[in-house]
């Protein structure tokens, strides 16, 4: 039996931090990671090993941060938790004792209940080196790809997988447009536009009924019976929460199928902590339960469970939901709420939007043309949502976007921010669109 | 006689969102610009006239953002204000009564007492499209040019000058370091480098004395007694507030020699206000007087001094300073305190700095080291300040930091700060270094 102050079971997005934040605050405990993976992968670099990167050698994580942290690594898989006797038995049999311990099982590929879906070169996305490669090499050898599935995996493999290669690539999407579940629909159309000019078929409002062939795929049918050609699919339909071994040790569950955690990231058991894909979200705006995996928020959690386990000193403030996304040379991002969301869930909207080249003059070489749209209630101005379009900077700057969310700014404060601009980085301070969206949302509350 | 309701004098970072956001609060008002340039350029664009742009007119603000909003634009000069008439009196002998006034008429180069700085070929930086022209032709012309100043403007100038010229650069420096007066040394020691990199020679702790030459400058002297050959010299040492009209009408002038303004951008008299370069600028954290001057500011002023002309609806919470500037193809940033000023100002300080990538993995394409350092107040946990070296997205994760200031944000509010993060546009979750720079200075805080 190896005895252990602190145990953490997974070792990508959010075990890491946990491990190092536990660390931080406990100096002198022992800490354990224990990872079934021999090696883990940046889980949001994964569509880029398919145009950008073409390796899964270049998006491991290094274990070398768990070292320099005195943090021990055992790789081995977690079968059972005693939670009496504070023990975890491991797939080798070995046993190990804790104090605390703290879950970061992550999530798996989503089932489809597809018929034909277990057939060769029909593949989801695992967060595993070996599978991926047999997904590169399919890829590399595919004449007709089909991708279920026109979110992030959907729009960032399908980019990916047309660079350099000779490939007829269609997404099949069930809602009316790509991307519009987090993003604002005008912002959207964008995306789609890219992949249109590079010659990706989008087929929205349609699903993929059956998967056909033999042994290996051959073509898919969809729900309006046409049949489309492939000799791989990739099904992109997003994630679950890996929740396994907490429902067989007896942990509470919540209602979107996640380890039930409180503020403090505690489970129902007061030993044992969740956070990251596998733990329960709850909503910064309604502090309701919502099915959101994000490895940004799984990094978040575990700075809070990490700090947490001998006392807490942290607490949630629930998920804002902070996306960005690329395509082609563009990117795009959301904080929050929509305008359709806010609305549908009952606020009272302003809307502003402003528009401006993001270098200034626009001259400036590599600028790209920035939209900033926010959503704010109109009842007491606070700002519930953030939407950007540009170039790179925009990945920061919907960052700006979600510390205004995180300290519920109004619009009258945003419109006042305090901006550094600078020529070959940002919009002139003038037609800073961060500052003049809140502007238009003010006259728009009028 | 004009009569008008609203006069705005000045039409540039600060005059032209004051006149819009008057306009945006007062939809039936006659809002009149008063300006005395025929056109007017972006401020803080002038050094890439000199390298990348290469001509005046791309750095040009265009007039239709007024026509569009319903401000009428006056080409004249102010010369007098009859506070008690409420009337100005016009360069041209036309006069304009208002019912409110806005100042705007923002900075004049500094003076600098140097024998000879009347020399041909000796430059300030005017905001002025005629007199960059030919500092645009002497610049094309010489072979040595010595620049006084190793501020924003010398270090801007300096590597924009270099760009496919072949020309000798010498910046002649009083303090020990260029851009200090912001920026941590550690930061400001890159652009040092690739300033030197490029040959560009930095005389540090050097005084120019005199400007030698007959009507040409020919050379310089130091404080050193050395001599450097010249035949071109800039004056980049900052500006000074441009007063005088206010001066001359009785109006109050503050302790660093621009206009006394309260919260709402009122002067002395209530019916008139002021903002930008001219207007007095009070520290967000001191709540003292400072010299600041950025177009930055001056926009954010404007758009306090707009929205009050008709009823004070806005405050100034006072002046973070938010600075952003390129050397090469690395950018600096810096929002409030360094590390220094903080501990001389008598905060007892805790800091904290990371590093990583700017993308994830590092091998994605365009990727720069990325280094965040932030200041706190130990005593409490505040954030006081924030120094960002990296790439192109460093101009908008400086206003992340800002805005975390304004709302003076504690480091475990920011160690659990929500990002949204990608592979192509920002640092891995893990890494973020604005995050874990608050968790390291939470660790210097025990």
């Amino acid at each position: 039996m190896k005895k252990t102050d602190v145990v953490i079971i997974g070792g990508s997005a959010a075990g890491i931090p946990a491990a190092i934040t536990c660390r931080r605050h406990n100096p002198e405990k022992n800490i354990l990671v224990i990872r079934k993976e021999k090696k883990v992968l940046i889980p949001c670099s994964i569509p880029y090993i398919f145009g950008t990167l073409r390796s899964t050698e270049h998006i491991l994580i290094s274990d070398e941060v768990l070292e320099k942290n005195g943090i021990e690594l055992l790789i081995d898989e977690a079968k059972k938790i005693k939670r009496v006797e504070k023990t975890i038995i491991l797939a080798s049999g070995e046993m190990v004792s804790y104090d605390k311990l703290i879950l970061a099982t992550g999530s798996l590929p989503m089932d489809l209940p597809i018929p034909g879906i277990k057939k060769k070169n029909v593949f989801t996305i695992e967060k595993n080196a070996e599978y991926l490669n047999s997904l590169l090499s399919a890829v590399n050898n595919a004449k007709d790809l089909i991708i279920i599935g026109c979110g992030f995996i959907g729009v960032e493999f399908a980019d990916e997988c047309k660079k350099d290669r000779d490939i007829n690539i269609k997404i099949v999407e069930m809602l009316h447009q790509c991307l519009i579940l987090v993003f604002e629909e005008d912002f959207a159309i964008e995306s789609e536009k890219i992949l249109n000019d590079k010659e990706v078929e989008i087929l929205p409002n349609e699903k993929v009924v059956a998967i056909l062939g033999t042994e290996e795929v051959k073509s898919v049918r969809l729900s309006s019976g046409r049949e489309l050609k492939a000799d791989a699919v990739i099904v992109g339909v997003g994630v679950q929460p890996n929740i396994q071994l907490a429902k067989d040790s007896g942990l509470e569950i919540g209602p979107k199928k996640a380890i039930s955690v409180d503020r403090y990231m505690r489970t129902s058991d007061e030993n044992i902590f969740a956070c990251g894909d596998c733990a329960e979200k709850i909503s910064f705006f309604t502090g309701k339960p919502i099915p959101l995996m994000l490895a940004s928020i799984a990094t978040m959690e575990a700075r809070i469970a990490g700090s947490n386990v001998y006392g807490a000193r942290r607490e949630n403030s629930g998920a804002i939901g902070v996306f960005s996304t690329v395509t082609g040379n563009i990117a795009l991002a959301a904080a929050g709420f929509t305008e359709k969301s806010a609305k549908e869930y009952g606020y009272n909207v302003a809307v502003g939007q402003a528009e401006s080249p993001d270098r200034h003059p626009g001259k400036m070489p590599g600028m790209k043309k920035m939209m900033v749209k926010l959503v704010f209630n109109k009842n007491n101005g606070v700002i519930l949502g953030g939407h950007v379009l540009g170039g790179t900077s925009t990945g920061e700057l919907i960052n700006a976007i979600s510390a205004c969310i995180q300290k519920r700014l109004t619009a009258d404060e945003i419109s006042m921010f305090q901006t550094g601009t600078h020529p070959a980085l940002t919009a002139s301070p003038i037609s800073y669109p961060l500052v003049n969206a809140a502007e238009m949302a003010i006259k728009a509350m009028k």
